[in-house]
């Protein structure tokens, strides 16, 4: 049998899945079904090695890479294992073109109710984790030739309504989404010049997951009006990695259509 | 008498295809490759139908439409004549789907040098024309069904740089720009709830044309990362058109690579 | 010839002072009270004088200018009225320093709704007018000495909630305000380097006026609490034309206590 | 003699005075020589001290009090302090009205220079300080009266350029900043109901210090043209203690009259 003599196929990196049911994980499977190897970044091996398994399984080719939290050290190190991981079919690593940082857990709560821990978790998700992530994305890209799209790489950070907007129970939260949105604009101007595309995407609605298939507050619509698809979203992260570097967005909005904002 | 055996393509308008080598010349093209018919407003017919034949002959359905200006009142009219518009191919009116609003000249002006007409004209090509535009393209997608992607239709605004700033040489300007970006932003919310989709893109950059093919700052770059290309533009209305109802944006920016913003 | 031996008072401009007993009127009242003598510019001639002469009964000196409109001639030629005007106190003309552009009406319908010409009078009031009032204002001020406070003068716009949001009732409204804001920007940013000071307020909530003394939504509350007192918001004012030039303000938000936003 | 009746003038608390020639110190002294009584937080207890001596010396009231850094646990300690202290002239601990968070290290590195300890200070200084400071302040005004202005107290953020946009050397400062704006937002939206002022104030530009009395790029000019004048700021800061509960700013820019922006 010839030996297969094609460049490896492209990685992409998510960190973040939730429950398997949600943005990364749908991110994982659109990116895995259009040519790219997938490593999965989630707190707990078996979580992302279920997700890994599953798309291994529909014919993808994706590998869980499993932390036990997002502090900068942790998310330093398994990017270090992501890197020298060898993908079995080619027994080869892979350049590694796009990255999404997916996490970052929402936390409700008036400010008073906002604990020490709470707001160092919130900052640990949003600020801390995702420098380590983009530092690692960018010393990776910088290894990459330019593509056919003129870009070494796409980094891509998944943004909420917090992110532009502080509010009366979005305190912890919003100090840190509205940081990882500093840390995009900054990172999107500092190495675009190296064709390194940033973008950030605001997801500013409620998501249709497992846990929340129908609307609460009117059973009368289709879902699909009222809360983000993770399926649509995913297409938008794939449409940001496919943009070329002549007209490329740092940042974008996703609601539903019958969102109220 | 035989029945009617395929639905008609749908509609694209586009408003404003400059010199016919720029960001509306490359969206009209991209649409009618996409299985649109394409409308195509502009001032001067003769550049209209030009566009619209070079789209005939390549295989696409187009036709031109020319204004004598872009008033509110002359939008209005021209829109009618489009949909009692009899396409040749079927001889009946089709849907339409997307319109884009691409015009409103650049004014670069020190404040003291804007005439009353230059103010006149900036407020007509990017607030009275639109406001028309709009209410043509609210009405017209109102009878449309809604279709698998969950949508009635989609409106397309082209922004730019002043947009959201104001500056030392685009007070005119940006007070039509601006004004052009709170319609969007007012439609997208009033009209969302009806499945229509509203799109405002941010241009932020200098656009690739015939007269600027090479970037003016440094011949030494490869002018795709210095200034956008029209058709990666219009790849991001192709983009915005197909966005499904769950999870669809009201606004984006574009800039080339190298652009320092 | 006996020596000039006082400096006139300087002339502080107010366009719209609404039925007398909002923003505008707080302001005329104010300036008046410390030390500037008050032009006031209003549509219908019976309401700028009986707001002059209120003010000239309480000690200060103010003036009445009616125009029919707020078109960009109409402007042009109230302000000329105003330069050439010799005040009773001195028969003489005196600097003008401060000026305020306070009108522009809410307009608050569905898009459907609006009219052309309910969009041109917002544009009317809100970009147009402002236009040439600033014009005016620039060049009266490129006449003044640098004052003690590092200025040759103050141009203030009284801007909204539609300033920098666009919403299902506000289109009309919207266009305008957010173009009123892109012009105080470019004015800001134009003319601080001639020492000459722009600011934008933007009033987000409802103004206690005459008509609404009482918090209509919870009658339990103080006024206060719930609505914008107009001579607080002429404190602003005053403020504003009282920073000097090392640390001065282009914009900011004005709002109740208890405004939820 | 007969018993001080009058009421204990209200305390200002002060966060950051750099090397006691900037905007803390220049707050401190207004303050001081308008009514209040100042409590001094510093990194250095012989700083704090220093200025408050200062200020007893020329008639003021103050007292210094020293943190070893601006951690949670620290800034609520210090507070602690604060709130039983016990004021030589009375002997009594009097009401906190006004707090100002002063601080939070600038730092312009490229982001690949950015250490892991450089964003810990800089979420320090700017989140997780500001988050105990503000508990602290809200705790503490909750047990005020509302005053003749209507509002408990009043709580003051120092912002910079980084706060509202990212850049290429200020991704650390810029996730920091904006994380205080986002706290200082949310705080104004959740505590102004129960009339609690909180404010932002976004310094665009150098500050004119010891170090740096002339403006270094144009000798030519004024320094009050090019560099913002820490008592000018510091007069800001007192015009928004001042504001009453009808009409108050969460959020005002600041910068010199001749600065590019």
């Amino acid at each position: 049998m010839a030996p297969r003599t094609t460049t490896a196929r492209p990685i992409f990196v998510v960190a973040g899945i939730g429950a398997g049911a949600g943005t990364g994980a749908s991110a994982a499977r659109l990116f895995a079904a259009n040519g790219f190897r997938v490593a999965i970044i989630a707190r707990g091996a078996d979580r992302a090695e279920k997700l890994a398994s599953e798309i291994n399984t529909s014919g993808g080719e994706a590998a869980g890479f499993g932390t036990s939290d997002y502090t900068y050290k942790s998310i330093l190190a398994v990017w270090d294992t992501i890197k020298s991981y060898k993908w079995p079919s080619t027994q080869e690593s892979a350049p590694i073109r796009v990255a999404l940082w997916n996490t970052g857990d929402p936390l409700f709560k008036g400010f008073l109710d906002v604990s020490e821990q709470d707001l160092n978790l919130s900052l640990e998700g949003s600020v801390q984790g995702p420098f380590a992530f983009a530092r690692q994305a960018v010393l990776t890209f910088r290894e990459n030739e330019v593509d056919d799209k003129g870009k070494r790489g796409t980094l891509l950070f998944t943004g909420a309504t917090a992110s532009t907007r502080g509010n009366t129970w979005t305190s912890a939260v919003a100090a840190g989404k509205f940081g990882l949105r500093a840390l995009s604009q900054s990172l999107a101007k500092e190495f675009g010049k190296e064709n390194i595309h940033v973008a950030h995407a605001i997801i500013d609605g409620g998501i249709l997951t497992e846990r929340r298939t129908v609307d609460q507050t009117d059973g009368s619509k289709d879902p699909r009006d009222t809360l983000l698809h993770p399926d649509s979203i995913a297409s938008a992260y794939l449409y940001l990695a496919n943009q070329d570097r002549s007209a490329w967005t740092w940042e974008l909005d996703l609601r539903p259509a019958h969102e109220k904002w």
